[in-house]
């Protein structure tokens, strides 16, 4: 059997370094140690990957990691929530601000502000998001996928960070399974009263299970849990294939039975890993893991794989 | 300032009792007391009752509380997942079996067996609920909602403890504003094959919206987080209304940043819920929590209001 | 296999009926069904029942449950944490507060009150119990064990609902391996200024491992983790015997890695638990599973068992 | 108001820059990025430098670390568990073992394993610590301090990195308040049946609150809760002093209501904290967040105060 081995810190170390000392120890920074084995497994092989994305994870500024690992041609396939998307979308004109998880939210309501746990999103913000979402949503009759609607969007976006425009500039399709939770679905509501807009509910389905079915190998990372997690593991469901590589960060846990904390173990049952998967789970807290797992990961593929890049 | 009066428990004690007591006792014990005592005032007083749904909850033992509270007037609008409406029709024909949390998964993989943490679903449910679906997808032509779709779904379901039969009968809305992320997406993808489906992906939000609008007073009841909270608490947004009153049920906490956890507090600072609000967050596991509140509070409303039912 | 009977609830359903129907759920629901099984089993025949008490469920209004269940006989052997035992003298002549989880501590700091989450302490309270411990604290030459020097407070307590004076008069040992580390030991520390007192750190060990030796079958009730929990769980350690029966209620999850939230399973890699032990544990609140758990139980065993008490 | 800075991650970075990058986002990495600098305050200023460490955190692979902290003079009052103490004298001669969380625990059982979470510990290796302690425990008459006693053991273990030798080479003092519930508790009980052994289970009290009075300013770091999350605080209770620098990192959330998860802020109602403290709280899994703490402040004060080392 192997043993732990303490760990040693040094000034200056590097996240890889720490990382890969983790590999060594117990309960999550083995995990953590892991992840970035698989990650690196996954970047540097011929896999297809996935990318699920929940959380309010660009407001909490995570946002240019995934428009990096996007143009660097780490991520071939994104799911995400509306509010990510939002999100973004303000972060390419406005801000988030930092604030305090224990304000009064009265007063915030009065101030124009509304809170995001320790962060603060400005009326003002919302309202220059309106004009441009009304400035940029198209008028067709046709109807397009919810897919087709983000790339649309990501068209018009000018901030080379924004994850849109970094989707629609590597071609990298986004699915967002729940288009109308979300100031998207209020702003589309608004702009159909007067213009045309036609989003079919299901139409992404198709398109992400035939990328599924062209994948020889996949891989995929899913930060949270929801909605973005279900879509992506459902694909495989009707294809005779299965993820071979997983790492899920999130902070709940199996034991409250949903599907945002259940382990990837249980994903196996239903045919979404294949038995012979290689996964892990991370708990605890993403923008603190999720720079991690990516700044440890990239730092081993550029040294080792200088080639790739 | 009011003082902690130690529980007396005593043999043969109803919910009711239980909870009462809770009242005066400190943490979840006393969350719970307030929740009953909120939900009381929501469903004796007007309000428009609105139910967010998310987690693994019919396959849990829930459904027939839902349906029940659908059939009794207590729910004017619910918000849910696909999954709960999917096992809510496997129920209906089916059954989930009592597992372990423990399996091997690969072992349960080859038995037919697909696990939602300690509950297992046979192959054969998963067959016959497609061949269900198959038989009462409709082949039309015009573009429909959301919950048009689950409205017709739920006139085809004969089981009245069905949750969407139940709302059928009821003529209460259904809105899942995440269809495509569940079963339900992969059978309309099947369907759409050689029949007319369409369903449009932003319709529901004018028809929830037009709701909130009507509302003189609001209250919501929040099992889990999710896209039913979100989509639920921002339907609010461009209305001048709010909610007044609000319970959550979740095993999230706020430390996690997310929407899941997020404090109802936190909702008014975006103006979902009043300024003036009464709400209270009991965390914990919903499948105990959520039988003791319903239990509680249908005993207190059929005693104190017989005249209302 | 069996099935997930969906729960059917009621107006005036006692706790009793709704634990029973929680049997055949999922999640939480399931485990809370088997604790009270569990539980029956424990109280009914011939354990010896011991009872690990960590976390403020004094403060939090669930004393007089504990003194219930000592008086009734069944509790042979408490082990517990020093502040359990101050507040459970607090409230034997002054109060608990109800107060906010949300509060300016600042303010409350000048205004005289220490909190716990959402209960407040008075000074005034704290100066009672100072001037109450000089006065009952002992001037004795011999060293004592802790279990002694509690049961010397035990007799000291009017209040016939406290919990140390319930033990003291069914003679039931109470253990509190770090007696220091509350406000017991601030006391021990200044009345040893001027008074002899000498309690031996390690003497409880050998008493609760003689305990364990003659206790032919024994079964605990785990609430909370820490201290009380691995001092009861060791002390199996140096005898042939075992755990046969165990319940454990925590907010702790096993993937944090620590004995709080440690399964049950894992002491039985220990010897702690038998291999054939039944157990099982709740996740969640134990201000609301533990009343549920206890209400449950003894309505069960007063209905089947009417001879017993 | 600031606003998010969205992280920028690159290949090679260190622990340093990333924890530094955090300070700019929201919920975990912004508390992990003030907690580095919180903690650079602590140990460049001439604070009393408390650390109160428990949870299974030498047997996951922190040992090194705590023990290079108090060999580089930046822990001047350690608090901790027996366990900690027992695996890190395990440690001087033997080793915790990698396995799984999903054992099956009545194999481990015969295999003559015993589990943590997902590390293993040999029957063997025990052994060797009874045979150790059994070896170096005092056969004296006089009654002593759980630290001397813990003081005393670490004279006799001759690994440098040894927590408790380190404690010794450098005069810090460890308090173990729950001294008797662990395997110390046992041993000495092997040990007094035939020798002397007389450790005074208040004694230390006094020689804490002595050092809360002697330090004109005290920053404390909490790893996990429990007993040595309480003892060190409440040292402060007795004396006008409080603490002004305090980072707590745990899995346990404020909502249990237990002391474990109780933010730093409900300590300020109390007088542990002073009313102007710094504090903050990381959530989640010190093998992860600990490193990245210790790693990214080592390094910051090894850069900017050179001559300090």
């Amino acid at each position: 059997m192997d043993t732990v081995k303490q760990i040693e810190i040094s000034p200056g170390m590097s996240v890889d370094s720490l990382t890969k000392a983790m590999m060594h120890c117990g309960f999550g920074a083995r995990r953590l140690g892991d992840a970035v084995n698989i990650y690196e497994s996954m970047l540097i092989d011929d896999y297809r990957k996935f990318f699920a994305l929940s959380g309010a994870i660009v407001p909490a500024g995570m946002r240019n990691i995934i428009s990096m690992l996007i143009r660097d041609g780490h991520i071939d396939v994104l799911v995400t929530t509306g509010a990510n998307l939002v999100h973004d979308m303000i972060e390419s004109f406005g801000c988030h601000c930092l604030g305090s998880s224990d304000s009064d939210d009265v007063e915030l309501r009065d101030a124009g502000l509304s809170r995001i746990y320790d962060i603060y999103l400005r009326d003002d913000d919302f309202i220059e998001f309106e004009e441009l979402m009304q400035s940029i949503l198209p008028d067709k009759e046709e109807v397009i996928s919810g897919r087709e609607f983000i790339r649309l969007l990501g068209s018009k976006i000018e901030d080379r960070k924004s994850i849109i425009r970094s989707a629609y500039d590597q071609n990298v399709p986004i699915f967002c399974p729940a288009l109308a939770d979300s100031m998207l679905g209020l702003q589309a509501w608004l702009h159909s009263q007067t213009k045309n807009l036609h989003v079919d509910a299901f139409a992404d389905v198709k398109e992400i299970i035939d990328i599924c079915y062209q994948s020889p190998k996949s891989g995929i990372v899913i930060l949270g849990g929801g909605v973005p997690k279900n879509f992506a593991l459902q694909s495989m469901l009707v294809t005779p294939k299965s993820f071979d590589l997983a790492i899920q960060l999130t902070t709940d846990t199996p034991e409250a039975g949903g599907l945002s904390g259940a382990t990837l173990s249980e994903a196996i049952s239903w045919g979404k890993l294949s038995t012979t998967a290689r996964y892990v789970t991370v708990y605890g807290d993403a923008t603190i893991n999720f720079p991690l797992l990516a700044a440890a990961t990239i730092s081993r593929i550029r040294n080792k794989h200088q080639n790739i890049k």
